[in-house]
């Protein structure tokens, strides 16, 4: 794939994109000026690519009673924790942008604890960081911490979900050393 | 949800089923006696279930360089590692069953390092723990070490996707108590 | 010792064995239907046996406040702490069979803090855990802790010793490459 | 007790002892000027103080082809990764006696990478460390590693008896808060 | 000290700052637009100031087989290692600046592993990590790592001393919660 | 530099050395009958040795809520955490020294927590192991902790500092194998 491969990996694109690859990349193109390198990396296989998307739309775009912010503060602050450079990149952009506070994003990923959060936001990034790092030692108290900061049942789902799928994600970035795009360093500074 | 409910969260399912949904958990009752609770526990939300359903099958069942022993392999052994007691459950009765082996998926469970297994699937578990343990470490070096004992850079993908998964997975099931169904324990020994 | 050599190690038993030795292997033999490697593995030295079994026997046997499922429940639960293959194998079938609860020994190699376990004997097997993980931590608060729910200062002499007896035999199970017999396996499931 | 209990537990000793343990504190009373805290902590039991002593002797002062002072090494070492007080004070003393240099002692307690050591020895500890600080992860390679610089399998055996000796009694120790004797302290200074 | 403090701690600047101590404050807001609030806090003690500008100006300042930006680098990864949020937003903004290279100044803060560095940085930069993480385990052939792509015994001193100066700093930092000038974060972009 | 030298790298000290430094190690030599090791490794370079006794001379010698004792039994104890030989030997001394109490400097060596200490100290040693272990993880919880056994703020900082700088002190010891003079084992014992 030449210098501008998204991977380490020798896995070219399916050529030509599906009609619905295409218009979906051709999207993202004109909404946010490029085609995320992840996307380009799975489109060697469309239906992974499609059951990639389709997890992520449904934890980072849909309804929930976490905001988008959070959910992407969530995504920050596991791919500090494992170090992984493609998210960290392209997802403190996203913190930066929603929040349109640049200092936020640069602290998700360099220490969180440096934020001045609300109780609800820290307690959220705590479980975030303890799923992530050792995530047999949850218990029952945990759940209730956060319920006691206002969270339902239902927004434990989602926390974990989010945090749960950085950790995927994260580690498909460092196997296959996938470069995020450059776009994303110079964004919401 | 009672007795009965596959997680500690109170997120009963979706009531009734979809069609789509009834069905697929029919068919599971039918052909292995048992609606996994993973299932059960994604159905307060039909979306969410689709696009883990989707994707799980994608990586489990569908072509790819790895069997689907393999797979699983690397499912029980990210598992132990993050000591996920309900995918060490489900996924040590699978290697049990797919292998014809019991012995095998004990050791999947206990420690992969005493298993007498071929230089392939010892390096490809290896990168599976390592990707666990220490994904921001991993280098060049540690994709030659695959392709030297015969794996592409597709099956490369496929090792890190499937282990990407269960410490998503894994997860997901500790943060919510997730209880494996009683069956998978008696089975395949 | 051919292929059925119990260790990596090339330490032949001494031939012929003693005389008590030879009869406490065919009692094993008759009472549980095998010997367990771990004394064939022992057994090329009549003086190391024979402390290793007293020592074994007056930890596991004799009298105690905890119950001699309680001990392979500390046993099973530092063995996974320590991944050690032959420890898990043969405790955990000694868990199945004490307490007639296949699902407790499963739980005990996989997460201990899956099982739905009395405050005492959670309190018992975190001090375990505490004590394998980190010991030089311990501190007044804890045995503090272990009286509180019950135990006395000879309990948790015991608790400890247990605890610190697997600490050993793991890492001379791990060392020599100890191998359990096949027929823990498949009883008491 | 009185200020003077070898423990934080509640466990004193057997009283009148018996003839053979009276016979036995006498000598050591005699012999070094002292009765060791681990054995006046034992003998709350006479059987556990049997079964204790008799092992200890074995490991640490019966034929092997490990030097006393070379298992003396391994209990520091093993101990100082553990961190235990009473362990370090009681077995640096006995490097600095067996060896002669109050050097190497005080090395074997801060950090043994430290010791200007042959190849045999380093080799020797690099593996009493790696048992104790992650067993599950020994491998055949490091069996070779140890044969490769003169070590026969009896050594290996003895090597992890009492590397794995110790990280039973670092654990007692600490479990129970167990003092050592003044006197280790400026001896053989 | 308001709002504008530079750390947790209620330690106000000596007031008025001696005149040597106003000219080098001022000599900062002239060229740099700011006074680093790591001066302002330790303002509270002139002579700490002085001892702490002293040696931060020789280490980072002064002649060096290793480059400025060299220094800085291993600056940032050590904090980021750390966790420093300060030193990461400071000296990650020098890397961009001496770097003209604000990616890699991202690299550094978030994986140094993805950067693409010659043989000899990356080297100097996982000693610098190895002597973070675990010090204790230094040894010779570290150092002959480091001399086989051109180091002289003098750059490794120079790198050992960047390296623990900021394992002070940081620790400096996070136990005061010492905050950055916001100017860091916007600038070479 | 010969068998003498100071540390593995090949920096001898200027020669001859100016008059100042002369002055300073013939003191030495006078008040405690050797030129510490640290002294001579810096030598090579006088602005370096002078900036390093500057901050040296700051932090244990000048006015501070700390007693000199406290001070140095930082110094051990950080040191024991980084297993850093030389500043175990040279600090562990100085805590032998300044208390009359050989056993206090063998417990900050072998094990801070064995050691009979008031709150006080305790919490001040917690607080420097959190610093050394975690640096990241300190919060204002740790700092209201300290003053609740009654330290100002400014006793926090120069725990911080005393902290801060043993954790460089001990990776350029080892970074560069420096040597304890051998005085320093047999003294105050």
């Amino acid at each position: 794939m030449g210098d501008d491969a998204p991977t380490a990996l020798d896995l070219p694109p399916v050529d030509p994109l599906p009609e619905h690859t295409q218009a979906y990349f051709d999207l993202c193109a004109e909404k946010i000026g490029m085609v995320p390198n992840v996307l380009r990396a799975y489109a060697f296989n469309i239906a992974k690519l499609d059951a990639f998307s389709a997890m992520y739309n449904e934890l980072m775009l849909a309804d929930s009673g976490l905001s988008k912010l959070e959910r992407e503060m969530i995504a920050v602050v596991v791919s500090s924790e494992n170090r992984c450079y493609y998210c960290q990149a392209a997802h403190g952009q996203a913190v930066r942008e929603l929040s349109g506070d640049p200092e936020l994003g640069e602290q998700m990923v360099m220490n969180y604890r440096a934020a001045d959060l609300s109780d609800r936001q820290r307690q959220m990034l705590d479980f975030a960081v303890l799923l992530t790092r050792e995530s047999a030692s949850v218990s029952e108290s945990h759940r209730e911490a956060l319920r006691s900061v206002g969270f339902s049942d239902r927004d434990i789902w989602d926390i974990a979900s989010v945090a749960g799928f950085f950790n995927m994600t994260n580690r498909m970035a460092s196997a296959t050393d996938m470069r995020p795009n450059r776009e994303y360093h110079s964004r919401n500074r």
